[in-house]
């Protein structure tokens, strides 16, 4: 092995940029060069291949989002595009690939595993919905952001009758918006897992005022069956209380990585130079207690990850 | 005069609490009681009054939100509300009054004035709205709230080609998203006192790419022709860019103040007393180039601040 | 079991108000009663004793420092003194404690399980020097707060011969400077653990200069050989760099708790309370993977918690 | 006039980055080219010229420290080294130059005009103590890091008798301390301008502990009589209370500029070129009121700035 790739793909996730740098300074100590792939599968398909140097890593430790750039690609989601694209990568002197991305980045790096193609995944996504890591590259930051949100929503408390709506992301799994909960002192979180009523959002808010408290958060997942919106309208119209509505959106997917991932970013992308080095290929570095180990992409391509129930009773009992 | 009262109203502005600080401790410095009137011209009504010392605004100094609550109350905005309020406060021993607050709140201060209550106001309020001074206390936290949001969205530019569009506060004012525009780079701005055609706002974006920019940032202000969710729709409909919404809704109302806020709170809470000590009621502290200096209420009352239409041209050239 | 207790002690950590938080709000689900013990062992000692309610810990979950406040408290290393501790807290109706705090404090609760009296720790230090859990509550929030800090050495780079020198906290355990080192993209890291010859530092900067860095970080633990003052000093008299000095101090024992560190904080708080309900005392909540699960004081206060190695080598590797 | 060059010198201030952009596309929305100087004069005496496209400065408005980067350049100092300055930068094609930076900037910017070679200056310094404008570009952010830093230290009040003692830059200006100290709720503040027998601050703790604080925070300028190392040693010594010492050095020079810089930067650079276009050469743009006006270059360099000495009495008051 003379040259490894490396690429970010899917939604942006804060810390991509330290395991770039962490994957091109371990490759370089290892006398590997580097190639940067712009622009995810989409600049496989491309042959957007760059050389990279230990300075072109220099001062992007803090920033979010990633100086290789994502893009979706359909055209890699076929054989003969993902054909293509090992083709691609062999003769542009690319002998391995190191993948940071979600759950769809994850499919893509098996897609090059079938065809024989040394490659490594790393888990890069906010929502934190990978299987075979405890916590993905990005979701610490996420969170942090959702929580100073909140922070600054209850400074605001007043002597109103008043509920505060918080959505965060998360179109299929609610991570964010029940860990944003627990640590956000939400009254109660609504996720795409769990069908709430609101008539039991309603209630919550009203004991929460019963109790003394000057004010509500409630936490609800994009996805969850009652969204901010719909649920501001439904609660004013059945309640006397009035609503406000934040909606985070992709603020959650920017800002400098925090010192959790970029440790972790760090990690991860140190073991996945490490990994191809052994000719450990269609693996997955994860998290798993506070080691870094690797998990085989068939796995994390085909099982499904799920949230913690036990935290949806944490909130509720906290905020009492 | 043996005691002065403070109170805030109206909606939270971060530098409230640092506000309040500053007008105990001027009080205490010239031997004068202190009570704090809870729950705005509500407290009023109530005589909701309670001795303050200098320990009780203690740690104060970097919390946002107000630690005497802010309420909205109907009962005062009669006359026989007024006169209750006047008898009240005399009752508890209150010998002048110190109103911390927006707009509305003025015009509750400028109506104790007319019974011959001694007062001064102080001008919080994140909307930038209240004629008499350059800068309400408040309005810098939240632009600053609402940059580091943009910050974030800009982190995660990708090859898509694709608009964010944030949602400021400012019903009738759109002071906040204009200066937002400036400071975050906006390549447009949608303002209550301005009709943009949303076509408008699709060329330029489309523009925008065109020049080779990664990222198209619109601020709206809640108060536009079209808000955030609208022109979403609009865009996606119109044209082939994808948009992301994020609306910051309340949290532009907190946060711990900022450097500039608590100058501005201390100084002006200073000077509120120190109207007071003299005998210029009927006042609001305003801050006029670097200077703080009084504004009859009459003139705050009946002004309307307009918002500055060079910015306007600025955001448009400064995003070339 | 009618009514449990809580102290923290020892230096601050963010985190402890959202500990104190979950274990008074756990307990009053399982209908127990709670007092504070306020300023640590000294309040043991002077029966110190308050009751708390769930109002009482609402809106600090977002608050540094502790609002039952620490003390350092000499009698309480007595024999009579603890023993006088056991009276005091059981004339005071308190059945079993929660004690929250560093390496010091939990050799104070091991005194107390010595006793007979029903106690549970919780890790709580920005050292990370507890043997027992991969992560004490307040590290994660610490580790931020350096990591911030070097972002903005970082920005002023400059085409001058300088080195940027950090000092962080850490009289004896170099974690802070270590993992700080990593995720900061130090040049070199200074701990109490490991001698390094000033020169060494000196030939560093050297090196990244050469290789084209504009930058030199060096992290100092406050407790290495030579310390940022020190270093300083010898740098500037040994070779053409110039030197900037930065000492962090208290500022990292602040803060608004992270979401790492309040989720933690959360965690432990509910399975202390849920330790002493099952009868588990004398132990201390730790976290060994992704679990919370509990390691006996004695094992706690005899064992000695050492710094991984590997990560002196990364912080070398990655500056490359 | 068809090309136009900027640079920055003198020490980094937040806020460079988004006046650089300001100025690059405000001069392009003329119709002008523009050539970055790199390194200051630096640059200017060795031709360090490049061509800025509207491109290159974006994505730097919210970054700290400054693209163009800085330098400090010993041979500009002399009369040959400017005439030969002239020369190049005709030379280079280049007929006016925007030059950024603080006080001894501001007299090479002197030295180019006395040579008949249009300038503007544009004042950036976190010092403050440029004559001519009420505020320079990057205070306010070095201010919010001091506050931020006072913040973390209020949290971790405690019942020790202890005094937090926090030095921050000006060597010959006390603004940062001074400002710090009123907005940061300081105890006292220790000046360059103002000498301050350590007594008075022995005593100044004492009656704030009498009065029941729990916590003292000293805030001393670098350039004080008795820096914060030296005033640790005399109070720790003298009295029984223990001491603990920040050191913020250059992290106030770095950090994402503010709201406040950024719309100052944006109004100045705006305001620079506008000054060039006219032929209002020879000047400084400074705030004065609420407006940008110009100020000539040979007032800003022979004339003095002072602190305001009210401030000095109302950190005390306002500690009361």
């Amino acid at each position: 092995m003379n040259c490894i790739g490396v690429l970010t793909s899917g939604g942006d996730a804060p810390g991509m940029n330290p395991c770039v740098r962490a994957v091109v300074r371990t490759a370089m100590a290892h006398h590997l060069h580097v190639k940067a792939v712009r622009h995810g599968f989409e600049g496989v398909m491309h042959c957007n291949f760059e050389d990279m140097h230990a300075r072109d890593v220099g001062g992007i430790i803090q920033r979010g989002g990633t100086i290789l750039q994502t893009a979706r690609c359909k055209e890699f989601y076929t054989v003969e595009g993902q054909e293509l694209g090992v083709k691609n990568l062999r003769y542009g002197g690319i002998d391995a690939l190191v993948v940071i991305g979600g759950d769809g980045t994850m499919h893509g790096a098996m897609a090059l595993h079938r065809l024989g193609y040394p490659v490594v995944g790393v888990p890069a996504s906010i929502d934190n919905d990978i299987w075979g890591t405890s916590m993905a590259i990005g979701v610490d930051t996420a969170l942090n952001t959702i929580v100073e949100a909140i922070d600054k929503l209850r400074d605001t408390a007043s002597s109103h009758k008043r509920a505060f709506l918080v959505e965060t992301m998360g179109r299929h799994c609610g991570y964010l918006a029940l860990m944003g909960g627990v640590i956000g002192g939400a009254e109660i979180v609504l996720l795409p897992e769990v069908e709430t009523h609101p008539d039991e959002v309603v209630e919550c808010i009203a004991e929460g005022y019963a109790r003394g408290k000057t004010h509500a958060i409630i936490v609800v997942a994009e996805g969850a069956k009652y969204n901010a919106t719909a649920l501001s309208k439904y609660i004013e119209e059945k309640s006397n209380f009035q609503t406000r509505v934040t909606i985070l959106g992709h603020i959650q997917r920017g800002g400098s990585p925090t010192a959790f991932d970029r440790l972790l970013a760090a990690r991860m992308g140190v073991r996945a130079v490490d990994a191809l080095l052994k000719g450990n290929n269609g693996k997955m570095v994860g998290l798993h207690g506070r080691d870094i180990s690797l998990v085989p992409l068939e796995e994390v391509t085909s099982k499904q990850r799920e949230i913690n129930m036990e935290y949806v009773e944490m909130v509720r009992m906290l905020a009492k």
